[in-house]
This record gives structure tokens, C-alpha cells and sequence, in this order.
């Protein structure tokens, strides 16, 4: 893989204009499989919609089954920590990223249960960050500005983020990797993930602003009024990149880059929390089509991120009352995407097996 | 493995003696241990309960990494398919054991992608079945009774179902298996299931009974008055091996015993769907400790099994509206249960990572 340099190529166009619509009749040609397997029509539920959605995606049936995925984490840090919406130091983001790399995080352990891998992308986080095989540099800037008081990047850096994560997307389906998850480590992160909610979902800031992963009543009255003063700014048709800039993260924006650089491939995604949620929300405003080709991994505490999947559309796979981040819900659900694909590929028709349907 | 004739020892009060609380201690431990690893405490949800009743039940923390799983699918007729509760012809369930053996149903395929391996225990297949590595000879009778007209089944028969099941178990801990889960397979098996959890939660047949796997509204009408009129003949405070002799199925009884057998030897029970959670019920009167060593596979469309598991006190792993059984949903959720092992044996501490907690 190439762990070099921030691309400048304008990638984005390139990617938008090459995102499809699933393919219907790979679609059709699941669907009539499902119902010639050895079990009633529809019995196996949500993993039936599962394997009719990567039909879709590839444009074949059965589709490719995937020995290999990849969870994507995006670490950045966040100027809104200095308005107090969090008890973790800024530090955290950064000693992360080496936990991350030493294989001692929830997902690292996660991602190795299912078979994964896991990279790491340094799209801005604060401190110095060593490039190696598992961590990749690719900082836009050392963390956003606070967005409690103007925006949190400019629009050229938004952009330049989210072609950061395009062209990640690529090294990893060059790689070989038939299905990308996504990760996030930035302390913060609720807080703009909250702010992208409120503004695509239209509901008020309490509706969306939780406790992230832990703060007490007083933190969240003060997280979700900062919210809504926030997302206030936003004109309700603001383009969604400006949108990015002024509340995101610039993970966020990394993550919006990974799933349209991972359409635009037909490579299914798996997200994770509400991080990719709110990130997923920005993707459907730019091109509706690359949301079919994600999977919701899960579904976590946060409500912000009950409100995305709901205008997402999207079922989640696992619900466990998650609430860490970092891709670990997209690694749990990697095994059922995976099963969704044998059982296509594996399963005995009622013809194979001699039983009349 | 033996698969030997059917034991007429002496197994099931044997069983229940050496069946215990669980480990207190090593549960404290790791609650205390997940408290320590480098997370915000209870992120990982569900997973952390997951790997402290791991822990109680093998008392031990870190528990031990289950390696390999089985899926011990019970098989058997109903005589209650001659009183028109489903659409599908008795002879299917014979077809399937064939196709379990020749692996082309959705368990074999689910289990394999878990890493896991199919076992099939005839315990009452009307017609005859070849025994094999695969398919255990272990036929208690050709069928039940229509539980419709009278008992299903003697309460010799029954105990003799059970002690088979205890009998499993023991082969399949004996052949280093560290977690069982629980299959079924038998055509009119819902009927039988619809009655245990009406009687075992008091709850009236209509909200208990369901499509199975898929009858028209007018069948579905005949089943819940049969299921009615079937536990109306049940005194509230009859034995429970009596109920299960008077409504319920052979294989009912076999998950009976094989879940007895797995607590009596500390090794965990992943349970499928509505069968197994009706089986949990009967456990649940004989020896209320065996339920905490089972983990709730998923949670199935049929109503019954959400009373079920409402009574248990099991939270499901895996929703994904699975309505076929075989064991197929708890072969998805074998994974969850393995990954809460690895996070609390392969994660860093905060001390490790060199993070303040």
C-alpha cells in the first residue's frame, strides 16, 4: 500500500460520478434464490435483505463472498473539547492511535475475532503521530477550531478530508479487501456528530445530543445548548460540505470520503456508530445512491444516532447497547454481512435436496 | 464419540445435583477487569454482560476462549401435523435431517461460517434414519402423539428424551466442544412450543401462538384454540416434566436435557429460537440456575418466544426476524459470545496503554 503523501487530486468529482444505483436485477436474481433454499420464504430475515443488498451492490448473484475486511478508523481531535463537553483530555485521541497500533483496543480485538484487519488514519489528530503499516498519516490540520464559536474547518479542508478518505478507500480496494468497515477515535466527537444530526434530521439538539461516551446531566445540558447554538448558523439548505466545515469533524469528513470512494468502487461498507452515522448523513445529501451500499453495523445508545439510521433507512445488524466508537460495532456485524453471502452461495435449493417446496 | 444406544441410566438426577449458582467471585472479577480495560466502562454494552456470566459460569477470569462450537439439533415428528397446524407435509422433517447431514441447510452453512459443527440427534423421526458421524441414532419413539386428543407422550418417554439429551452433552463436552448451542428441527414443533410457554408463563394462547414458519390467518386461528384446549387440560401447578410429557415435543425434551447437561458440566448454552426458549421454560422449573449458563442466541418473530425470553431473563444477541430455527440463530450468535472471551482476555488495560482512566 501506498502510505504516502495527501493526495491533491480531485478526486471527489471523479467519485460522485461514478456511484450507482444498486443493481436491480442482481437484486431480483437474490431474491428468487432466497425463496429456492431449503427454508421457507423469508425465514432468515434481515440476513435475506442483507445478501439481496450485495447482490445489488456488486451487480451479480450470488455475490463475491468476503474473505477479507478492513476497519477504517479515522482519528482526528476536536477544538470543541476546550468548551468542556467531555471529562477525556484531548490527549486521549492521540494515545489511542498508539493503543490502536500495539493491537490492545476494543477493535483491534474485535476486528481480529472476524478475521479483520485494522487501519488507522491520522486525518488530524493534534499531536505527532508515527506513520508505520498500521497507522497512516494523513492529516489535513491538528484538530478542527472550536465550532461553539465559528467553524470548525474551512470548506478547503473539508474537501481535502473527505478526498483524504476517497483515496483511502482505494488503497484498501486495490489491497483486495471486498468489504470496508468504519472506525473513528476523536475526543469530541459526539458533539459534531450531534450537530450533523440535528442539522440533516431537522430535529432540535435534545433530541440528538447524548452523553457520548460518558458525561453527567450538567455536561449534556451545556453539550446539547452548544448544539443547538451551533447548528443554529447553519442555513437549513446549506451546501453539505459547508454544512462539514462549520459543525463536523474532520473524521467526519474522512468517513463521508471512505464510503463515496467505497461506492463509487461497488464495495460494500459496513458503518459503524454515530459517528459514521452523522458522517453518513453528509453522503446522502451529496449522492443518495452510495447510502445503498452501506450496511448499518449497529445501532448504539446515542439517540443521535436512532435519528440518522432512521432517515438513513437502514436496519442495524447488531444492537448491544454500544457506545465506545472506534468501529466496534462495525466489526461485530462484519460476521453477518459475511453470512449473508455463504448462505447464497452455500445453501442446497429444495431441488438439490429432493423436498417440494 | 459414542454414539451408543439410548442410556437407560439414571442421568437427569445426577445432573441437576451437580448443577450450581453462578461463580460470584470470578463474575466480580470480571466486572472489575472490564472496568480496567482501555474504554469508557459498560461502552462494550451487552458484550461486557456476555463476558461476566461467561466468567460465572466457568468460574474463572478470564474465562476460558471457546475455540469450538456445536450445534446439537434435536430432531423429531409431531402427531399434532394430523390436526392441520401447518402447511408443511410431516415428511419434511426426515428430508432436512438428510440435508443437515449432506450440509446444505442453513445451519450447516451458518455454523461453518462460525467455525462451528453440526450434530443432529434423531430423537423421534417418524421414519428411519441412518446414523452416522453426523446423525446420532437416538429415537425415543416414531413421533409424538397429536397432543390435541391427549399427552404427546408418556412421562417415561419424556424423561427418556431428556436423559438423551443429558447423554449429548456429555459426549460433546467430553469431545472438547466449549460452548453447545441448540437446534431443532421438527415439522408442527411451534404447536408444541406455543403450549410450554402458555402454560410456563400464564399468558393466554393468543398471544403466544404464531405463524411458525408461516401459515394463513385462518390456520393460525385452529392452532392457538388447539394450543388453548391442549394446556386447558394442564393443572397451573402440574410437574413440569408432566407438561412437557402432555404437550410438548421429543426434541422439546432433548433440549431440555441437553441444556441440563452443559450447566451440570459449566459449559455455556447458546439457545436457538422459540423451541429452545420453551425448552429453557421446563429447565427453568426444574433447576432455575441451569438458565444463567445460556445465553439467548436471538430473538425469533414467534410471540412465544418473546414471552419466553421476557420469563428467562435472557437478553437476545442477535434480532434480525429469523423464523426458521435448525439452530441457526444461535450459529450467528456464536460469534458475539467468543468476541465478549477475546475483549476481556486479549484487550489492554489503561495501565498497559499508559492512559489515565
Amino acid at each position: 500500500m501506498d502510505n504516502g503523501a495527501v493526495t491533491t487530486e480531485p478526486l471527489l468529482p471523479a467519485a460522485l460520478a461514478a456511484i450507482r444505483p444498486l443493481d436491480a436485477p442482481a437484486m431480483e436474481a437474490a431474491r428468487r434464490r432466497q425463496a429456492e433454499l431449503t427454508k421457507p420464504a423469508g425465514s432468515l430475515g434481515v440476513l435475506e435483505d442483507a445478501s439481496v443488498r450485495l447482490a445489488g451492490i456488486h451487480g451479480t448473484c450470488p455475490p463475491p463472498y468476503p474473505d477479507e475486511f478492513v476497519v477504517a478508523v479515522f482519528a482526528a481531535d476536536h477544538g470543541v473539547v476546550a468548551s468542556g463537553v467531555t471529562p477525556w483530555p484531548q490527549e486521549v485521541t492521540g494515545a489511542m492511535v498508539e493503543n490502536f497500533r500495539r493491537g490492545g483496543a476494543a477493535v483491534n480485538v474485535l476486528a481480529a475475532e472476524a478475521g479483520g484487519t485494522v487501519v488507522v488514519v491520522d486525518i488530524g489528530v493534534v499531536g505527532d503521530v508515527d506513520e508505520d503499516a498500521v497507522v497512516w498519516s494523513r492529516k489535513v490540520r491538528r484538530g478542527t477550531a472550536d465550532l461553539a464559536h465559528g467553524p470548525a474547518m474551512s470548506r478547503t479542508e473539508a474537501e481535502q478530508a473527505i478526498e483524504v478518505g476517497i483515496g483511502v478507500a482505494a488503497e484498501l480496494v486495490d489491497a483486495g479487501y471486498g468489504v470496508i468497515a468504519t472506525g473513528d477515535m476523536g475526543i469530541g466527537n459526539t458533539t459534531a456528530s450531534a450537530c450533523l444530526v440535528a442539522h440533516f434530521t431537522g430535529l432540535p439538539a435534545e433530541e440528538v445530543t447524548g452523553p457520548g461516551t460518558g458525561v453527567d446531566d450538567a455536561t449534556l445540558k451545556h453539550k446539547t445548548d452548544l448544539v443547538a447554538g451551533a447548528v443554529g448558523r447553519l442555513a437549513e439548505d446549506a451546501d453539505p460540505i459547508d454544512v462539514l466545515a462549520e459543525v463536523g469533524g474532520l473524521e467526519h469528513a474522512g468517513l463521508v470520503g471512505l464510503v463515496l470512494g467505497a461506492a463509487s468502487r461497488r464495495v460494500p461498507v459496513v458503518l459503524d456508530g454515530v459517528i459514521a452515522g452523522a458522517a453518513a448523513l453528509v453522503v446522502r445529501a451529496l449522492a443518495p445512491d452510495a447510502v445503498d451500499h452501506c450496511f448499518a453495523g449497529h445501532r448504539s445508545t446515542e439517540p443521535g444516532h436512532h435519528a440518522a439510521l432512521a432517515l438513513l433507512g437502514l436496519r442495524p445488524l447488531v444492537e448491544l447497547d454500544l457506545r465506545l466508537g472506534e468501529g466496534t460495532g462495525a466489526a461485530l456485524a462484519f460476521p453477518l454481512v459475511r453470512a449473508s453471502a455463504a448462505v447464497l452461495r452455500d445453501m442446497a435449493t429444495f431441488d438439490d435436496a429432493g423436498i417440494g417446496s
